[in-house]
């Protein structure tokens, strides 16, 4: 059990051997559940025996859901079904269903009491502690959201086994930023694990950095909960990650355009002379399991669109644009760069030349889904 | 000056001899605008001379458009307009206008700098401390709503001159509900005061009242934010104030509303002896002259649209009603009540005896605009 301290209130991660065993802990009499649909499908058995149908809100998990817009039938949905501020908010499901559910208990009644049972790899090792939501309005990605953590966050690592394999690739991109701003002997026994993952010990290691994900997240979260400092180091990869996404219309998951976000600010850092190309070879060379074949996604990706999301990236401010670069492991640092003379060629060149490179060398451990 | 303690960021209240005085301290380069179109008309030379017309939302202050689905549009105009993280939202209007900007900074980049010209005398004496707003949704009355208090509050007598007789009489109902709250010889002084209001007297007398209600407010809102206890007070009246307002579809102003509710609570703390009849017989004729014709609107409401609002009211769990009652001036309790036992009949009981006797004596000092 860890607890966090927020500036809201102060929260638990609790873990439990099974969904089943997490439900026991829910206040029932209390609970309204929001619920990923597909989570419900997978495991309808559980989820029927442990909540209330007339209290249950299913939403699919799109990135359109995650808009205002599209936020209103649910808000209704959950007045409707009798939800006030004694009640508790439940929710069940990955990084939209995080967002959706954190934004909802956030606001309604003007902040509800909520749980989270997160169940993807990226929700249990990364999103679901540090209290932010992201929204989506209109075609503004991620622009409204607040500071507002759970209650309780409830894991179970019974929920990754039924994951895709691409959803833990996407999970592990997290998790490999946070050993990389950890240290290079973190990032080097995390790499070690990752190289024998099988199905046989998959659920032994993915729970284990799930912690040490945790442990390195928080102190960042803790001492900089909304973010106008240190935290800004997490975003290590995102600048040009959601760049990427939102080029590729989505086609990237998160985590795995978060990989490729990292390997292009490690190579703009060894560009700019902060640290030793050997570095952003190794890492290169490390990480390309774990973002194939994706690049090709990125290289075919509109190139103005990629930069005209970069500069509109919210953490932006003018013609210079912020950036997380690296002077190597455990070593972060937030960084002006200037757009057209520096940010622009690096970018260009990583994704004309070392994408190639990485697309040619073809050794794929988990196999992907598209 | 007043400087107000928030979990969020402490913020000041200013005071300026005119509106142009007020907007000249407003930091020009950052500033967005958000302003009741009402207001921007009455005074559209100094608007026009001290803001950028390509970075202001005009927004009618309507109740149907302090809505979770009517608010995604003005959202998106001020994100068009190129709000940003480092901007300042600076909103001019009412009650209106500061639940919609104040909702939009607390989600907007998951908080920005707001600034708040309120141009009512309710805003100025009582909404614009204490940090809350509140949004519709579909049928649901303000049950959206954030914790955020402006960064600055600007206070200017200037507005408050082309106001409507009936927006004064709302904005000291909640001027009157503060001086009961305080003492009974805070109420008295204020009473005196009003019974000697003119055209000439006016910006003065309402200059004092409004830092004698932020005097009282304080303490409440500074020890207890979030409303979770001794706040709790400042809702005296407000449970049927709420449900005269729903029940009339809005045409009892708020502040006039709240008159009526805190006579209701009176009569009900009477009824249950808590407090001398007398006490009850002394408010009802000293504050008929303020709600007066309205108690006519609320006689001839739907009685059980009334019912169902009290029970429905957000505060309210279960068939027991959480009432702020009186013991006396200063004095305010909160109690529950039985709803089908005590609260029904005196509800009943004040619409149909009370009000007539109200409607009867005819005593108006300002001439209502209806």
């Amino acid at each position: 059990m860890l607890t966090i301290k927020s500036r809201t209130h102060d929260y638990m991660v609790e873990s439990f051997e099974s969904l089943k065993a997490a439900f026991c802990g829910i206040d029932r009499a209390r609970a309204y559940y929001l619920i990923d649909n597909a989570v419900a499908c997978h495991y309808r058995s559980v989820i029927t025996d442990y909540t209330e149908a007339s209290r249950t809100v299913l939403v699919e998990a799109t990135e359109e859901n995650k808009s205002l817009e599209n936020l209103a039938p649910v808000f209704i949905e959950l007045l409707k079904r009798g939800l006030k501020r004694d009640g508790v908010l439940v929710v069940i499901g990955g990084g939209v269903l995080q967002d959706i559910g954190c934004f909802i208990a956030s606001v309604l009644s003007r902040g509800l009491r909520w749980e989270l049972i997160p169940t993807t790899l990226l929700a249990q090792a990364d999103s679901c502690i540090g209290s932010k939501s992201s929204i989506n309005i209109g075609a503004y990605k991620n622009q409204i959201g607040t500071f507002y953590p759970p209650h309780r966050v409830l894991l179970t690592p019974e929920v990754l086994t039924t994951l895709p394999p691409d959803e833990i690739r996407s999970g592990l991109g997290e998790v490999i930023k946070l050993q990389l701003l950890k240290s290079q002997s973190d990032f080097d026994e995390l790499m070690a694990d990752l190289s024998r993952l099988d199905q046989f010990n998959q659920a032994a290691i993915l729970t284990k950095w799930i912690a040490r994900s945790m442990a390195v997240k928080l102190p960042y979260i803790e001492t900089d909960e909304y973010d106008r400092g240190v935290r800004n180091l997490l975003n290590y990869g995102h600048t040009f990650g959601h760049a990427y996404e939102s080029a590729t219309h989505y086609s990237i998951p998160h985590g795995i355009a978060v990989i490729l976000g990292m390997l292009t600010a490690t190579f703009l850092s060894a560009r700019l002379q902060l640290v030793p190309e050997r570095h952003y070879l190794e890492l290169k060379q490390k990480l390309s399991p774990w973002h194939q074949p994706y690049g090709a996604a990125l290289y075919s990706a509109d190139r103005s669109v990629i930069f005209q999301a970069i500069k509109h990236d919210k953490k932006n401010i003018g013609e210079v644009v912020n950036c997380i670069l690296t002077r190597g492991p455990g070593a972060m640092e937030k960084m002006c760069v200037d757009f057209v003379g520096q940010l622009q060629p690096a970018v260009n060149q990583f994704i004309d030349k070392e994408l190639n490179v990485c697309i040619s060398n073809n050794a794929l451990t988990i196999t992907p889904a598209i």
